[in-house]
């Protein structure tokens, strides 16, 4: 099922970049009707999203905050495997993060002069989750547990409501297990609005976080500015690096398990050995009827399935340095050997007993990740996400004395006088 | 020459909305230009850009690469006194932003498992610098020393020719002190667009960093994604929280330090003293006849000046905290007490003697802040620009036996069973 491609020196740059070009643009119809929906919500604030959710969410509600009592109802509804296994792989979560942490630092200098920066997490944060088949409560975890480990004051999630005007059951318990402070029954464009601008109900938040389909995605292009979002998820990738010891049916497993996520999805097998990739498409055929998602499989495998041959293991992250991919498995005896030379990646798994999904459900990582080759550039969300860091200066009266006269020079010298001048009055006591 | 206004319970949220709001929104035109000169140096690389430089820099040019020579050739035209200065800003610049260095971490597990981070340098970064009355030598240390010390390795400046096809001496010279690889004389839309895509001459970047015009800034806006960009950068902002005891004369010239740099520049005092106020007042009209940009900084005043009067200076950082200005100056006798109050600000200039300018030019924080009230969730510019996190994580047979049912549980319940599968067929290798 995989488009088996060869690699060479003239070829490489142009077939790299085919298996990058997924992105597709935003319609402006999309743009223009996602735009009317968060002016409405700027203007009309509760009532929009009361208007909003009756016509797309088809029902009507007079209350928009989700209770503690329906939450309770929640975990009544959801089996009791699931809520341990949640929980447990809360705790893996959070002892991860918790690494993440980052300090301020203070540094003193002559002349008591001091400087530093100061670490301070975000104040309110929005989480959107989506409903329907799209509702992940492992995304939930993954979204909520940094921005608590950072000391976000507040998090507020939305999500849209079912027919009935209630919420999914997996993601009210995942909700609670995660520290979420407030609940939303509203969606779409118009909970990105909410979020954005503040309405009677929801306070206005510093960001917005969490997967959404293209209204969600649109709408927090928009807002970005008003309040700051995290990434733009495009379609999952999963790159897997695998020599001829590696067993075809794990390989074949793995490409199908980002292949299912979505007919855009991209799956790339990159091995130094042409017999595995034979045995590895005979395993897919054999797999796929056994799962439930074997059309969006099929579709996905056809479109953006690949198979590149290499020379050896080396060549193999070469090639996956210049994809900069999403998921890496470097399935090898000895995996660490080569993790120093994979320069662009947003999380990898190594070995053979290491599966992507450990890193989405239970292993501790966090399971949102740079996709289209932006791993270059980006970082899987984290605690950095829900904190800035503040700068701060003091200079005695000392310190610019001896200094002024420099400042002066460099203010001066763009043509900045008034900058200048702002020592000029410190050295001459008011003194022009 | 500010606005005085009272800020109560009821007005105080309208307020802070009407002192934040000057952001202007791009105009169809312009973006529609700039895509145009993007595409055109997608496809037709050095050939565009040569054609751009000579139709809006009115230079022919037959190579875009700044040679050594002409850099020695800079020095030999700048004074002594402003390379020394630029040196020594530097090495402060320098030791603040190594602090800011961050380290990856490893954690290990029971049954063999290891999981962490890695902390890893952009490969390359682009900085623009502006040519003209808007060239800053100190911007470019400001851009170029956090990804220095990040570890980026090929550092690249684009900024425009003068009409002879040579580059502002000043900006020479502060590329080769800050440690620039290499500089190219090509400036506006056509130059974001060669770092972005890749020219003959010019490399593809990951990042784009460095102010510039509005065609600059569009031009970053529409390569975002493609690769990374800075924050765009609005109109500058002070904020100066003064006490009765203040040095007037001081108040004044640190908001003029900002006005001066933009019509559209904020300068807002807030003091507990309304004689203060009244002081500050007569000082600006005495003090801004002597200044090279008196006309800018009137209109700057005239339109975003304001005076607040608050009872205590907790109130003043109260009301600081919901504008979130870029410089924040504290100028009481024991500003170390309210830096713990600060929530919001870029960057915080304690006590009577250290004006913004010191942080501008010298200090040795980072003078590329968020500005329109964007320090509530973004921070300035630093040595976290320049890198991105990469997690990783292994699995040993033995672990993926203890834990795997767990996952497989979470993926059922999401409906992903070919997530599941993946773990599956490790459990019974291979058997479905």
């Amino acid at each position: 099922m995989l488009n088996l491609m060869e690699i060479t020196e003239s070829n490489k740059k142009i077939l790299i970049n085919e298996l990058k070009s997924r992105v597709t643009e935003t319609e402006q119809e999309i743009l223009l009707s996602v735009n009317e929906i968060l002016s409405k919500v700027k203007k009309d604030g509760d009532k929009a999203l009361f208007e909003f959710t009756k016509s797309f969410d088809r029902v009507e509600l007079t209350n928009l905050e989700v209770s503690s009592k329906e939450i309770d109802e929640c975990f009544s509804e959801v089996e009791e495997e699931f809520i341990k296994a949640l929980e447990e792989a809360k705790v893996n979560i959070e002892e991860y993060h918790n690494k993440q942490k980052s300090n301020g630092f203070l540094m003193t200098k002559d002349k008591g002069v001091f400087l530093g920066q100061r670490v301070l997490p975000l104040e309110r944060v929005g989480v959107y989750v989506p409903g329907g088949t799209a509702a992940y409560p492992s995304s939930v975890l993954m979204n909520v547990i940094p921005a608590k480990v950072a000391g976000v004051d507040e998090i507020i999630m939305v999500t849209p409501p079912d027919k009935n005007g209630g919420i999914n059951p997996y993601i009210g318990v995942a909700a609670r297990i995660s520290g979420i402070d407030k609940i939303y029954k509203v969606g779409g464009a118009q909970a990105v609005g909410a979020l954005a601008y503040g309405t009677e109900s929801i306070k206005k938040v510093d960001k917005i976080v969490g997967p959404g389909n293209i209204f969600v995605a649109t709408a927090k292009k928009l807002v970005f500015g008003e309040v700051d979002i995290d990434m733009i998820a495009g379609p999952s990738e999963i790159l897997v690096i695998a020599d001829e010891k590696s067993d075809p049916s794990f390989v074949a497993a793995d490409l199908m398990s980002q292949a299912e996520h979505d007919k855009l999805a991209s799956s790339i097998l990159i091995t130094t050995s042409k017999e595995l990739y034979e045995k590895v498409e005979i395993e897919l055929e054999r797999q796929v009827k056994t799962l439930e998602r074997e059309e969006i499989i099929r579709a996905s495998l056809k479109d953006f399935g690949s198979a590149i041959i290499c020379k050896s293991i080396e060549e193999c992250i070469d090639v996956s340095n210049a994809i900069a991919p999403e998921h890496l498995e470097i399935m090898v005896d000895d995996p660490m050997k080569y993790l120093g030379m994979v320069k662009n990646a947003g999380s990898v798994f190594l070995g053979r007993y290491c599966p992507e999904p450990i890193g989405d459900y239970f292993g501790g990582t966090n399971h949102v990740l740079p996709t289209s080759g932006t791993a270059r550039f980006f970082s899987a969300l984290s605690v950095d996400s829900f904190i800035k860091k503040s700068s701060f200066i003091y200079y005695s009266q000392e310190a610019i004395i001896e200094n002024g006269e420099k400042i002066i020079t460099l203010a001066n010298k763009e043509g900045l006088t008034a900058h200048a001048n702002s020592v000029k009055v410190r050295l001459n006591n008011g003194s022009l």
